[in-house]
């Protein structure tokens, strides 16, 4: 393993020039700093706080997501995280980041100048910069909701969408339902994508016919319902499947506005089963994802790739929530 | 929790009848055996054996599948699976299984009887009776290669085929091949399945033709190559990437009866990296799949269920290992 001497042996520069290097010290020059980091980790160098195993420091990473009380997305995920990696006597930081920060500096430097072992990526969209870093990084890192091909250091973690909308859709046909509307999350998003693959895949597999406009991408605020509602309701959609519970919250606050009852004329189904799912009005049925759960076998994932078993993807099941938002559909009444 | 009382009050019969359904002893009817489970089952009845913490028993459900020597596929996987499982103080059995136990005994009945409290299933085929059965077992299993839809208490353990295909086939395009055959392991496993379509992903996405005579069932031993090396060769393959190193043994064989060198006339490429693979004459180019790392991770996914935490697959990376049995496409030099 390389010592800081031996960096500074190859680089023909001092010692103290390589540590400054490597602390992101602010008197030296950003081209020494960033050559000082490059050749550090093509040497494989490991800081000293690094090699002692008893208190190792790992991060969780965010970008785009509200994690600050317990009915935001990512307060369990991350309560789920830090709890497991506790009792494994890791310390973890949380850092928030920015698209600037990534275009500051490169993954694998802010990982070695602060000594991190691993982190865990959350609310990352797919054309941010530390994104396309991970293809390469010698670092273990854990993805929520995101895929990396080919790089045995990063694994994805995420809940099997597929089997939730699917149990989605069974429930509303059940309840008579045919026209069926699917308001996604944010575009340029994996998880996006796939679930309305399986959208269209479950609606193909229970032979009912796919209306391209009564399928839109929206994003994870509430506020996103008022511009596809009325397009759903025009096409004559029962029934609106959402991607997250805020985005049902939204839906059930439209669809109140222009007159329709939930769910005696209009069924909602959020997604997620945020605590405050129960006390909307009426109760939303959703499709759970077990956030505490996918914290801990998040780190149970980073735990295992910085012991090099190179897990590809761990997905959780989804469970199934049925509350007061859905009801047998009027038309077949 | 129902005790062996309330099953005996149930039914209406002696706590020493219960006793005798529970164990199976052979001095009650068949017929009674069956009630005396069932009613257990349904009461969530837990034998003493499973509540007493400090020794809990597990097993290893094995069909169609070798693992006695270290050259056996199964062999580092159940080595895996014990070393993991003994650190957390778990009694490992393995129960080598025919179509003729399933037949005779109901899975969740041989796993009360037995007080095992979860079960690793290796070598199973999709028509398998116990694979129908655990669409409903209350018992946490873990699959090796096959996947069950909707059941909180089953998961699914494999290596990310799709990544060790595509590794293949990129290897072979670089050395100049354009005409590659793919001889697949049995028919009627979800793995196989999915290899064929990550073949066929894959050729398309280099832009390579697929030709249906080039592609074919066999099934995991060196002899199914005979009935598929002539036809590939009729074809014009210059490269043959098999679904296991022993298939790939069996291709050199009758690759060099038939007067073809391996690899300067057919490159040949194995899967799994068998320590047999690097003694093969030449020794094998092939797709690791960690089978120490399945079977560890394949305990760590059994306790997450038993704990209630509700895993639905997990995947390991493959590795792509070069070695000898893969050179220029001799068409091109």
């Amino acid at each position: 393993m390389a010592t800081i001497k031996d960096i500074a042996k190859k680089l023909n520069i001092s010692s103290g020039t390589v540590s400054k290097g490597l602390n992101g010290a602010s008197d030296i020059s950003e081209q020494m700093r960033q050559l000082v980091l490059d050749t550090a980790l093509d040497m494989g160098y490991v800081p000293k706080s690094m090699k002692n195993i008893k208190h190792k420091k790992i991060c969780i990473l965010i970008e785009n997501m509200s994690y600050e009380n317990i009915d935001q997305f990512g307060y369990e995920i991350i309560e789920g995280f830090r709890r497991a990696a506790i009792k494994k006597n890791f310390n973890v930081t949380i850092v928030p980041t920015s698209l600037s920060m990534q275009a500051e500096e490169k993954y694998d430097h802010f990982m070695l100048k602060n000594s991190y072992s691993g982190a865990f990526f959350l609310g990352f969209a797919l054309q941010d910069r530390y994104m396309q870093q991970l293809k390469t990084t010698t670092f273990p890192t854990v993805l929520l909701d995101n895929q990396i091909a080919g790089n045995q250091n990063v694994a994805y973690i995420g809940t099997e969408s597929a089997e939730g909308i699917d149990s989605a859709i069974h429930h509303l046909i059940e309840l008579g339902h045919t026209k069926i509307a699917f308001l996604n999350g944010s575009q340029n998003s994996m998880v996006s994508e796939e679930r309305k693959r399986y959208f269209i895949d479950s609606m193909n597999a229970h032979h009912l016919p796919i209306n391209p406009k009564m399928i839109a991408y929206g994003y994870y605020v509430p506020d996103c319902a008022k511009d596809h509602v009325p397009g759903f309701l025009q096409e004559g959609a029962t029934a609106i499947v959402c991607a997250s519970d805020l985005i049902a919250s939204g839906v059930i606050g439209e669809l109140t506005r222009l007159g329709k009852r939930v769910p005696q004329d209009v069924s909602v189904i959020g997604f997620d089963d945020l605590p405050i799912s129960q006390y909307l009005s009426p109760p939303l049925t959703t499709i759970r994802q077990d956030r505490q759960a996918l914290g801990e076998s998040a780190f149970s994932v980073l735990d295992n790739l910085m012991q090099h078993l190179a897990v590809s993807k761990l997905l959780l099941r989804p469970y199934f929530m049925i509350r007061e938002s859905t009801a047998v559909c009027k038309e077949n009444k």
